[in-house]
């Protein structure tokens, strides 16, 4: 595949993506009931997901398109060209928030990452990786992951956890701080950033994860599934993504064994 | 006091520390070590709180300014206006990601509230409130707090906490979902504008939450100590701030009682 050609048309299709996304918070968002906004982030989910499959359809007719909404029901390998897509990432902060949310992108040639895109919508924030060509955000180069000592290190989780594991709520007590921001993608494009050293969740579905995967690789960083096994981003699963110093702390204050 | 003349000169006060902190961040932060970030925020806090100070003298001379940075410990009272000040709210943030922090300034004559802004200075956010004016983000009117059942809210607070309340895990088990973003001002920004329905804390000072407070007041919020009692703002204490059916039914849930 013409690998610059494939990454100018995904960040084209996001761009269109962003501006249909934006206007309808706008224009809908704030007028709208509880009840309208769990309505519109379904039509924004399947809209966003349509766009790519006719955009895919028409330019990359040999690539196949696995997205939340739907396509990923014929996708049980990742032979040839696959675009891994969640539309809108964070949905429970788009129907409270109208902000914070994602749109989550990795293309895959044969398994192999080949490009990665976490958009924070309406902030604005790109993050995005090549393969072998390290990540950026905003245009600008993310530096490799520095060790960070636990003690040190900001993690992420959803907080329910919290309620059913005794060594976690252990590391809560070494850490420097937890945040939970409600978006994987968005927490996984923090932690290839550095801004977070981990991100722990236990339900992930590929699209959550596979623009993220790719720009933690590029800085350097490690995503596993919890147990530390390769994530095949194929079925639903567990992950552990940090910062390689934090991984291996964490991992040892967690009792982790593989 | 003139007041749209005091809120036309606070504004550009903080525009002028918005554009100095991010030209900091851009051209110091990614170069620099832990360390440095450490120096960085305290040179930074410092230097907005000096500016304010200055541009206060010299404008306003009557008026008062209570700052993070020492400033306030000549003030004991809310006598005539006072300007309460936290030029960085967030500093973990800020060290550990170059973002999400905030400016929060309150503006209080004769101890009653004039004007907050919470300024989310990475990204561009402004919610601003003038007291009987309602609140704004972004120049936006944001919308009176509409009722949140308990199940379908979203409560931010600090993670340690659940370690030591078993009423609060099981507040985690009832409520859609927790965040935790890391800025008492931009939570409390973010209660006031609806995106979270409760935000609570045990240590926060009168400039981590003056401007924000006003905020929530003015979109029909509740903002107390953690016991129910009125926020003097002289004083370091417990928050508890909700949308009002949240704050009815979270503090039954948490059996707080006055």
């Amino acid at each position: 595949m013409d690998r610059s050609y494939v990454i100018e048309k995904a960040t084209a299709y996001i761009k269109e993506a962003q501006t249909y996304i934006k206007e309808k918070v706008n224009t809908e968002y704030g007028i709208d009931t509880k009840a309208n906004k769990d309505d519109l982030v379904t039509d924004v989910d399947k809209s966003v997901e349509a766009l790519f499959q006719q955009r895919i359809n028409e330019e990359f007719p040999g690539h196949r398109l696995m997205g939340e909404e739907g396509s990923h029901e014929n996708i049980h390998d990742l032979d040839g060209v696959v675009w891994i897509l969640d539309p809108i990432d964070g949905t429970v902060n788009f129907v409270h928030m109208g902000t914070n949310f994602a749109i989550s992108l990795g293309i895959f040639e044969n398994g192999k990452p080949v490009y990665g895109v976490v958009l924070d919508v309406m902030n604005d924030e790109w993050f995005t990786a090549e393969a072998g060509q390290g990540a950026y955000l905003n245009g600008r180069k993310l530096q490799k992951l520095n060790p960070v000592p636990l003690e040190k290190a900001l993690v992420s989780f959803n907080t329910g956890w919290m309620l059913k594991d005794e060594k976690l709520r252990e590391v809560v007590r070494t850490v420097r701080g937890t945040r939970s921001y409600g978006s994987a993608a968005i927490e996984l494009a923090y932690v290839a950033a550095g801004r977070l050293d981990a991100y722990i969740s236990f339900h992930l579905a590929p699209w959550d994860i596979a623009g993220g995967c790719i720009l933690i690789e590029e800085t350097g960083g490690i995503a596993t599934n919890y147990k530390g096994e390769p994530l095949d981003f194929l079925e639903k699963d567990t992950l552990f993504a940090a910062n390689p110093a934090v991984y291996k702390e964490l991992r040892e204050a967690l009792k982790i064994t593989i």
